[in-house]
């Protein structure tokens, strides 16, 4: 018997198909042997054999965020499989860091290259030591999606690293404007100074974040980050200003002049900080991510983001647009902040990623580039591995035209959920449905912080992995192979869990 | 004709026999192919095609620190091969995190392994979905070497990372330990106030560091850091107290009591510090490297350290030993604060670890186990190929006592440096020669900066990679299977540039 959301989902192939073009892609061209649906073998989801194998982890390190052992050398595409032998849909993808599947047969290829074996085993330090081929490497690899504009890269090993070589980057271009000129000496005081950690060479600025942003959990990244307390709480912070996020309501269709008064809000407010900050901790620089991802997949209009873009330019603060969780493809465009219309000249000063493309770093402009050497210098400075595996993605998405896939499927799977979130088993449980026409990163609230992680562990035993983000929030995060057979799947399995719930 | 240093050199070689007992490690029992010394084919290095791939890396990315750029897939154990064919002795091995050898025939069959490729392409986040063979993988690898009475294991990405981690279980450690018991609750104003950065949910709490030490360039970690002035200018900073590190004068035989006196100066200030502090920002962890690594190569007694940790316990503060890069051997101990004759119970709370593991971490102490889970989290947590390089190199170095064998080199290496050193040729060129009975971790200052820099430079140009550190030193980072024929090319060639300086 199908479901309503199979149904739902027969009666908009079509469509898919004009929006996929004349030759749709299908996860089985890039992984023949997917399974061909979940498959649950135990009671419950883990089961003995991943409890007893957290257990064991339990004697060394902290397995209280453990939610499945996978086998991944068993795991296929979109299917993660777990200790005990279940077979799950994993719309989570490794807190979203997985672009293609697991066992991608092109990728494990790469991985058995000669080149990739020794540039593993031989891991240099780029920044004085970089290996013959980096150039290429990078030039046909990930310097191929750089952000409009932004021409520049620092690799680094993780989204947090990037963050904070970003703010620091932004620092010390902010001083050296300070300073007048490229060539202004550092004044001894200041050299004397930040061997102290006091002012004026370690400097009294900030970095001005928003309200449930996350930028990671190093110690500068944390003081911008303002996701929830448990990640904050007793540990030292940079004293820097947080402004309002806008909290828009859905359906947006239904409230556009109310979301228009909480953005010109949030912006009256941004501003305010700005100016303000320049008498105590001028902000260097304001950073924001395309959608507020961890702290609950929070969306804003295109044109707040520009706004807030122009505004930290006419202040003087550089704009860093965190694209860790948002880059690669999963918003239907390669970038989540190309949606945002900027013009030539109004591109961010810095864009950071990480997790999909499981390289790292900073995209900037050259103006930014530090006016001596050894100012954002790492003993690794990245990972070339990490860069040839970037590499090997970025073609196989350009080849297989992934972006555009992943928009398609995402009005697929838009659909097919708005039509289960307006029936009766969805009424009192799900709210705010968001993301649509932003791929498949789609989001929702339920009724409770209780209600949703029943509703994910359900998930989980109906064979779908699926993450929550926020308090009471679910996210989804498919991979880019993610495709209309999956869309059936999990929309299936979402139907039949809130009719259960 | 034999130089100086390998007449010396021919005359210790039973010294060195007997040390190594009767059957010595040979680089050859690893890496068969290795070549049998430098070869400089270019004029300058780096040649002409060396500079030319670092203009092409200009176009995207700092060149300004590159030294030379090698041709990985062509290296082999300690001899590192450039864009022109070069061949050089490698005693700086990456910043001192190569620690076996390039493409060592033993590593590369590992990465060639299903197992290897795999954990590579399949990059999991592995506090919530840990691979199935992770506890097998720890438990035979790092853990076989966790510092004795620390059995808890956290893995990070890179070494700025690890002091951050161990700063953060320190802080909440210490905030727990106010609150009087592991699950005694945050408040509700801890928990607001932290999300806008201000005490008490982000606490007025301190790490106290060291005059030259290195800690990282992160944000938390480049506040502890006080190397130089370049590394930190620009970049706001926690207000963090720096003790002064003992200054010790060489040859220490003759200068015993003004070392002493020396190292109870840097004891009473600390220790005033420690006191000082409680009414301002309290200490909650002090962090120190064995030895002073990027300042300059500054030692200290084992006395001098074991004093540091018994007074931090006293005040209530963690101590955090950063082996970053004094671990993992080359200091012919497998941790260098092996050697302080810390008692039971008088172990570090935290030890943390990176480069030549390749694998990074903090080993800990169970009781330092953040109170709820999510605190110290973040997507990754490490990466199981590093961890699985870590295991297998740990093997190897057990299986051939390179540890051993590197203590015994590193006895070689400075008698043979030492002859040379009061010879007229190195007379007012090379002082306080140090880190004799640490294995091949040598180091000695020059007159200057200008000819410390001259120095590295023509080295490079004899064949020999070695690297700089502090003001005006030359440090000494060999790899594990450095051995005797190394040391006769190294010495020979420090002795022949010195004379030409």
């Amino acid at each position: 018997m199908l479901t309503r959301s199979a149904r739902a989902l027969r009666s908009s192939r079509p469509l898919l198909k004009r929006a996929l073009g004349a030759r749709g892609f299908s996860s089985s061209d890039l992984i023949p042997d997917e399974p061909t649906g979940p498959k649950v073998v135990t009671e419950n989801v883990p089961g003995p054999k991943g409890i007893a194998a957290s257990k064991e982890i339990d004697a060394f390190q902290d397995p209280r965020t453990h939610v499945v052992v996978p086998n991944y050398e068993l795991s296929k595409g979109n299917y993660l499989v777990d200790a005990d032998g279940n077979t799950l849909l994993d719309v989570f993808a490794q807190i979203s860091s997985i672009a293609l599947g697991y066992n991608v047969p092109a990728l494990l290829e790469l991985g058995k290259s000669d080149q990739f074996v020794k540039a593993a085993l031989n891991r240099p330090a780029i920044g004085s030591f970089p290996p013959v081929q980096w150039a290429e490497w990078i030039k046909t690899g990930l310097l191929t999606v750089a952000p409009k504009g932004l021409d520049q890269l620092v690799t680094t090993l993780c989204g947090s690293s990037a963050n904070e070589t970003a703010f620091k980057c932004a620092f010390m271009a902010y001083r050296q404007r300070e300073r007048g000129a490229i060539d202004a000496p550092f004044s001894k005081e200041e050299m004397e100074s930040c061997m102290l950690n006091h002012s004026p060479g370690s400097p009294e600025l900030s970095v001005l974040s928003f309200k449930s942003g996350f930028h990671g959990r190093l110690f500068g990244s944390l003081s911008a980050t303002r996701s929830k307390a448990i990640h904050k709480v007793d540990i030292p912070a940079f004293d820097w200003p947080c402004a309002s996020f806008p909290s828009l309501k859905y359906p947006l269709e239904e409230h556009i002049a109310e979301n228009e008064a909480e953005e010109k809000r949030c912006l009256e407010e941004y501003e305010k900080i700005l100016i303000d900050s320049k008498s105590t901790s001028p902000v260097a620089a304001v950073i924001i991510e395309p959608i507020l991802s961890e702290g609950g997949d929070k969306h804003a209009s295109p044109e707040f983001f520009r706004s807030l873009r122009l505004i930290a330019r006419k202040h003087g603060a550089f704009f860093i647009v965190d694209e860790v969780q948002t880059g690669v493809g999963a918003t239907g465009t390669f970038w989540a902040h190309e949606k945002w219309g900027l013009k030539e000249g109004e591109e961010p000063d810095f864009v950071t990623f990480s997790k999909k493309m499981q390289a790292a770093g900073v995209f900037h402009k050259k103006e930014t580039r530090p006016n001596a050497p050894y100012r954002n210098y790492n003993t690794w400075m990245g990972d070339p591995i990490r860069a040839l595996q970037a590499r090997k993605m970025i073609q196989l998405i350009a080849e297989n035209n992934l972006v555009s896939h992943t928009a398609a499927t995402g009005d697929l799977l838009a659909s097919s959920l708005s039509s289960i979130f307006t029936s009766p088993a969805a009424a009192g449980k799900v709210f705010n449905f968001r993301g649509q026409g932003e791929g498949t990163y789609l989001a929702w609230d339920m009724a409770s912080p209780q209600m949703r992680d029943a509703f994910l562990g359900k998930m989980r035993k109906a064979g779908v992995q699926i993450g929550g983000c926020g308090d009471a929030t679910v996210r989804l995060r498919p991979m880019l192979t993610f495709g209309e057979k999956h869309v059936e799947v999990l929309a299936g399995a979402v139907e039949d869990v809130l009719h259960a719930l």
